[in-house]
Formats: C-alpha cells, structure tokens, sequence
C-alpha cells in the first residue's frame, strides 16, 4: 500500500498542514505525521530524510515558513520527490521568504513547490504522483476532479 | 517504459527548457516534446491535457512565461501529476508574473513548481516521481545525487 | 440591445464581482452572470468563450484571484473584448499574483486589465466600450462622470 | 470609418507605442499618433482628452512610464474607453511604478491596462472592442487568432 | 503672512492629511484646505493649480492614494513646491501604488514626497520651505526638533 | 543670494547627482558640492548638518544609495529642508533599498525624497523652494516649465 | 562580566525589543537597555556610540522602524558588533523598509542583522559573539539548543 | 589564534565570498575556507557544523544564493555566531530569495545576516566579533575605520 510521509517543522503550522492529511485520507492513502524541525532538530531530520524511502514512503510533503530550509534539506538527504508546502507564518514577510525559500531550489535538488498555505493541493499532488503508476489511485484523481466540477456547476445554477 | 511530456507556450521557452530533455534522457526516461500554446493554441492544450494520461504519458513538464497559464490549465484538464516550470521570458517582469501565476494554482488544482528557469530540477522531479514506484529509476536518482556529491568535494579539494 | 457577460471563477468572488452588476445595471445595460472556474469547469469555459460573441455578448467581464487564469483563457477563445478584475481572495498573496497572471498576458491575446478588485470599473469600461459605438450610451458616461464631479464638488464645499 | 488615438508622454515612449500603431493599420484601422505630456503640456492633454470622442476617435490608447498618468488623466476627461500602455522606460523602477500608476484608478474612473510594454496588445484590444459593434472588424479579429494558431501548430511541426 | 494649501483627491483622505493641517497650525502657519480629485474634478484641479501662486500660497500639500496622480498634475501647472503625500487608502496594494505613483515623476517636473500616510512630514516639511527664507519659521522648527529631543530623552529615563 | 548644498555619500554616487548642480547653475544659484559620508564620516556629517543653515545655505540635496541614512541624518540635524536623491548603487537591490531608507522617515524628521537617480529634479525642486519666496526664480521655474511645453510640442509636429 | 548594550529608536518599539532582553538574562548577561533615536537625539547616538566599547559593552543590539537608521549610524561610530533589529512598526510598509535600511549597508560599515522583529534572535546571537571567546557562556549556548531540540521531540510525540 | 571559517555553497560563489578572505588576512585573522553544500554534500555540512567549534574556528561566515539554506542549516548545528551572505547568484530572483532564505530565521537560531554581496561585511563583522573579546583586533577596526574616513576626506578634498 503507498504511503506518504506528512512533516512539519512546528506544530503551529498543523491547523495548515491539516488539510494535506485529510485530503490524503479521502484518496485511502496512507499518511504517517511527524514534526521535525531542520533548525531545532537537524538530526532527527537527517535520520528521517535518509531512510524514508526504505520504510516505504513513496513521496514526502514538509510544510514550513519563513526561512523554510525544511523541504529543501528533507530534498538533499532523499531521492523521493518532496512537496513543499510555504507556510505563511507569524514570523513571515507576508509569506514571500517561506514562498522563495523552498521554491528557488538549486540545480540537481527539486522540490515540488505548492502554493502558499497549500497543503491540500500538496496531498492531491501526492495522489497524483501514486496515481501516476497506480490506475486506482488515478480514477480517484479523475473522480475527484469530477466532483470538483459538479460542485462549481451546481452553484452556477443557483446564482 | 516510463515517458515524460515536455510542453512549452512558445518555440522561445525552449532554450531553457532543454534542460529538462536532456537530464531526462541522462535517465533514460522516454521524451515527448511539443508547442502547445494555452493561449494561441487552446484546442490543441485540450486535446493534449485530456488525453495524455491515456497514451503512456505519467508526468507532464509545462513551461511558460509571462501570465503562464499552460501548467494550470493542464492541470485542470489531466489526471496527472503536472510540474510547472517558470520561464524568465523577455516579457516578463522579473520573473515574479511567471513563478506567481503557475505557484498559486487554487485548491483542488495543484501544479507542482520549480524554480525561475529550473527546467534542470523539472526533469529530475519527473524522474522521481517515476522512481517513487519504479525501483531502477530511484537507484538512478540516488546515484545521480551521489554523482552532485562527488563533484562538490572534488572541487573543494582543489581549493 | 447590448449585453455584457460577468463570469468569475468562483461564488466567493460575487462579492466584489456584484459592483460590476450593480453598475452595469444603472448603465441600462443587460447583464448575463454566471459561475465558470478556469481550474474546474474547462469545459464549460470552452464553451462560453467560444459561443459568447454568437449569443449577442458584446463583451465580457471575467474576475478571479490568486493564479487567475479565466480571463486570459477566455481572451485566448472569444474574438470580444475582455475585461480581467484581479480579485484579492483568501488564497492570494496580497493580490500580486491575481493582478500579475491577469495583466501580463502575451502579445496577440490582451486582456484589459482594472485595479485589484476593481469590479465597478471593470462595469464602466463594459459601457465605455459599448458606448464608443452608441451615442446614447456614451452620453450616458458623460452624464455619470459629470455626476462623480458634482459629488465632489459638493463634499469639498462642506469641508 | 473608425478611428484610434495613439498618444505618449515622450518621444521615446515611440519604439514600443509603435507596436500599437502597426498592428492597427494590419487591421485597416485609422489610428492618429500624436505626443501628448501630461506633465510637460497638461493643457494639450485637456484639449485632446475633452474633444478627441468629438473628432470622431472612439478609443485611445495612451502609453507612459514612471509615474505614468497620462492613461489616467485622460480617462477622467473624456468617455471614450482608454487603453493605458505601461512602459518600461529608463527611470522606471523595473516597470512597476509604470504598471501600477496605471493599473491602479479610483472607482468611476477606468483605464483599460495591458502588459508592461503591451502596445501589440493595446492595439488588438482597441480592435476588439470596436470589433464589438463592427462585424467586419470583429471577422478580422478571428482570422488573426486563427493565424497565431497556425503559426504555433507549424512551428510545434518543426520541432 | 505664509500660506499653505493643502488639497486630497477624496474626504476619505482627511483622517491622513489633517495631521499635516495640525502641525502647520502648531507653526501658525495659515493653511487653506480643500477637495480636489485628479480624476473626478479635472478642471478644478486645473484653476487651483494653475492660480495657487497668484493667490499668495507659497506650498501645496496634496495627498492622493492608489494610482495617485493629483501630486503630480498640480506640479505640472503650478512653478511652487509641491508636497506629495501617499496615502495608504481602501483601494491600495499595501500603499505601494500610492508610493511609486507619486514618487517617481519624470525629469522636469519633482514632486517632494514624504513617507506612506506621512501628513504630519508633509506639514514640518511645509514650514522648513517657509522657513529657509523666513528666520521666524526656521526659528520654530529649531524649537520643534528641541522639543523632539526632550521628549524622547524623558521617555528614556524613564525606563 | 540663494545658496544650495549638494551633497553624496560617495564620490561614485557624483555622475547621478551631477544633475542637480548643473540645473541648479541654470537658474543661476550657487551651488556648493561635497562629499559627506554618514557611515564614513558620521563626524563631518555632524559639523555639516548642523551649520549649513548657518552658513547661507537654504536647501540641502543628499543622496545616496543602499541603506541610504545619509539624507535622514542631515534632517536629524538641519532645520532645513532636505531633498533626498535615492541613488540606484552598484550594491542596490534594485533601488528599493535606497527609496525606503530615504522616504519612510519617521514623523517629525522629514525628507523631501525624489524619483530614483531624480537628482535633476532635486535641483528643480530646490529652486521651488526658493522661488517660493524669491519672485525672480519663480519666474524662471515658469520659464521653465514653459520651455519643457515647447519641445513637447515641437517633438509632436515632427512626428 | 559581559554585557550587552540594547537600544531603540522609539519606546513603542520595547514589546517587539524586550525578547532581547529576556534571552540575554536568561544567559546571565548584563544588559543596559535605553532609548536612542538617531532622528530625534542624534547627539545621544554619537555619544552613545562613540563610548560603549569604552564602557564594558562588548555588543550592541539596536531595534528600528520604517526608514531605520540607528543600527547603521551606530556601526558607524562603534568598533563593536552591532546587531540590527527591524521592527514592523505602524508606519513601516509591511516591514520591508525596516529590514532593506538596517540590511543593505555599504562595504566597510557592515549590521548584522536578524529577521524582521527577531529581537530574541538578536539576544542568542550576542550571547553566541560573546560565547565565542567565552568557554562558559558558549556551554550555555550548547545547551540552549539542546533545550530546543527537546521541545521540538517532546511535541512530536504528542501528536 | 582565531580562526574564522569562510565556507559557501558553490565554487562559483568564491568571486563574492574572496573579499571576505581578503579583508580578514588583512585584519591577520587565519581564515580557514572551504566549499560545503547544503543540497550536495548535506554530510559533510553536518560534520563541518557540528566540530567546527571545537577545532578552534569562532566565526563561520556562509555564502550561498538562491533558497540558500547553508548558513541556517550551519546555525542549527553550531552554538558559533553564524555570518550569512546572501550571494545574487545567475539563478536568484534579483537577489531576494538569497536575502529572505538567509534573514528570516525562527526564534532561537539566528544568522548574522549582511547586505546582498556583502562578503566584504562579513568579513569585517567576523573581526568586530573577534575584536568584541581582543583589544588588538579592537584596535585594528578603530584603525580600520579611521581610514575609511580619510578615503572620504582625501575625495573629497579633490572634487
């Protein structure tokens, strides 16, 4: 069963990040969360980046703001493609350094930047990068966005 | 065999966009390269987007510049895991129209982005997202990153 | 008689959009409102676009935040002229990438582009752009902007 | 027959007003070029703003830089639907001030902007919108989207 | 005696500009308010710049917010020292509109502008151009910095 | 007879603020040029600032570019009016560094900022200033402003 | 004994500067806290930092708003480090002008400067400048950091 | 004797990083330098960090551009005051993802940030660390300074 690793670098950036885990569990795909901070707990997120993919993670989503080296150093340490998700926190000039910092990567690491505060299009992006070779999780994708339609065309009717 | 989709809006973007062909070869990931303009060609990008998924494709490569609307329309149309990649084109205003117009995507419609010209990073990201269920692929991304290593230390010895 | 198309990306965006309405209305001009989401609705984007011109549409307001591409699609299927409203949503950061990914459009597809939020504007160009071919209209702008004057004129005069 | 005023802050606003100018005689418009400062001959301004919809002009397009309000200078003399044309000139802060000295008009005052540098767009956009009420001119319009579509579809063959 | 005139584009300015009104009656400095707006009351704008310097003003304050422009079209008709003040109103992106709208004028025609919703500057700034050629005023503003600095120097003891 | 200080952080700042003197010798007033670095000379700038006024000199130019304290610190100092040159610096981030660290001055200390590298209008407003008590240089600003008008309007005929 | 100089252009920005002060107790530092605005005391900056290093202060932490000039004209009269805090104060734009005038300062005369409001910031690396000849307080450091690890997986486990 | 580690991202950020090198030898202060990627070599980042401390090194200043996560990523492994330097490399946006992904970091782990290219700043804010503790190096700044001053003088003696 795939498996997608949810990480943090504080536990205020929950109420944000919450979306991605839930959206994943509307696909039935399995989420494992965890907070591990680049600057507070830089070990524990060399341990974790390092050996993610051997306990069958499948793609990593790090939500962080500010200074959000997170994702990018989670991206350094592992060959599993991560998701960024900026996170427009207290501490953030309007969430322009949480949106450059994990976005402007350099050549050789990527990370798969969402928009800013985005984390449910992050664990959408995680189901499509599943459904990509996986045609269950694929249809999903395609219902979903079916839904996604419906709903739109139905509030037009009601205008 | 795994393909890539590589699209850009203009003959002009491909300069930069080479880069994502040529890593991708450099993993021996199969490459489909077209023009599809969203807004000179909104057929064809209908077309292209509705139908990819269907024909092999797992991971589409869209760039563009200015107000670049094909990633996010792509993205609406197709099942697939899409990654965007910001082009710096003369029209462009510092780039800012490009990252934030193809970063900002709304919920439901996720576009995984790169950095500003990262066309690079765009290829291995698409590479991974392969290798995250293709075994032989991650082994080359592993490499491939042990490969950036080796370079980094040699140059630092010569210092 | 004339009529003008208003269509937003979402029913969130009605808020700001009703000005163009309430505007539009006080104009005499017929108005035609409805939901169409660049991201969510593709299809039924096609279709308006493409038929609006043939339904008697003079003209088309489109509103939508964050990375907004409604009007630049709608521009790059329907041979009218489009009005883009950048649309500071929940989503955007602080309105940048609404304004960016409305304005910036390429050569050969522009959109005519007004403030952020800038709905009732948007609705007074809809009539300017009608009025330059109907003398009763325009004189209807002329009347308008020789009220806005008295307005200020009166309120100086309180001061 | 119809009729657009070109105009600009400065001589040297020309190579890029220029775009605007050729595009509108590809599209057999009549267009009168003319150098009009809102900050050097305010009185030309109010001269050519107040009367140009009675010399039977029924669009301006109005290019400037910097703090550019000759776009919006005119749209509060004259009811004619103004197209302001943003320029990057040499004293502008990356072309933004340009942008949103423009882009930015109170409410009951529009000005219709386009691109930083646009004028191709300034011209098309006039032509659509006296397309609006031309059939002739609106044909015109379809015929040159369905030749920006060719030439993307040859050039995509090429590839 | 000195007279300053002080003029915004809308009442909705006055909460901003009456700190400028303030200060220069600290100064006893005669000021003369009024309501004047670029864009709605042109030709206002026109007699009262155009006749300022005839009717014994010796320095206008304007204040404008968005695209503002009254700054700037009062310095293109009047030969005094124009004051610009950006107002951060409703309509503003973050003030940055107002800011560079009035700031960046082209070589020939200066407008002196003091920080975002900076009146109170506006007005000191006001008696200090008086004051360079009247012992009186410069007199005042030395006893002003002096109070300044007494003002800070007992908040510090009491620390 | 009227006296304007023209000062710059550095000499490499000279070729921007070489405008402002020689438009300054065009309307005939004395002009004394120096070098006063705030964060290299804090002591000098002391000396200056605090016995310009002393000297005969009216208005102080400054300018500077980076974090630009230079125009500020002489207003911390002068009863004088201030007129700050935000200079776009080799070390500049795009001049933005240099406008906000000359405009946003806090209440009571003000300075008349210009357009970035505006040094010529610096010397045009200087002149204002003192021909706003001196009949004879508000004549020449008239002349002036006059003289501008008529290339404007010579320029257009030529078109 | 250490100790640590904190000061400030404004007493409204203490809530923001207490952090500092906090930490540095926390560490056992000595700390003098005052107020000192480089626009209104400017003979209290010089003094101030003409003598500190003559008086036992080993660093200086200096906090400012808007057009922040007092850690840059510290550093100019001090050998000491000087540590910059941008404060978003009400009159600054979004925090942007605080961070580019305490930030961007010319070669020779570097701040070092922390994130915007990042007084407790500014606080641990004063103690980590002293810690760095200072076995002890480098062990406190040492140990501070432990302290946040702990923290950080403390959380984790409660999730 | 101190020691200072002068590290960056990339061989191609040493033009940058060498007046950091330069200035220091000329203060007699051994400089130790090295290439560390945060992305590449994440390894080696971790053992440098971790022992630098203890191999006598008291300053480490870290260059790198882009989302440049090396000087936090050293910060969080460190209790050594940290110097960062945004580098403005080929693939930044204008130089603020370097400057906002160094700058904004969280509470408790700060970098000593300089201006944008500012290696030379660093440099010298490494020898002001020194010198906070070192009454030789102290004196060598004083000196340092006092010929930056005479430069100035000696300029502008000449003009």
């Amino acid at each position: 069963m795939s498996k997608v690793g949810v990480i943090m670098g504080s536990k205020s950036d929950l109420p944000v990040m919450q979306d991605a885990i839930d959206i994943l569990k509307e696909f039935n795909i399995e989420v494992e969360v965890d907070i591990v901070s680049a600057h507070r707990t830089p070990e524990k997120l060399f341990d974790y980046a390092k050996n993610a993919h051997t306990r069958g993670i499948q793609v990593i989503i790090a939500g962080a703001g500010g200074a959000a080296h997170l994702p990018g150093m989670v991206a350094s340490l592992s060959p599993l493609p991560i998701i960024g998700v900026p996170v427009k926190s207290s501490n953030s000039i309007d969430g322009w350094d949480s949106v450059l910092s994990i976005l402007q990567m350099p050549g050789g690491v990527p990370v798969a930047t969402v928009a800013l505060n985005g984390a449910k299009n992050a664990g959408i992006l995680a189901a499509q990068i599943i459904g990509s070779s996986n045609p269950t999780v694929l249809d999903k994708i395609v219902h979903y966005k079916e839904g996604l339609k419906q709903v739109v065309l139905e509030t037009a009717k009601q205008l």
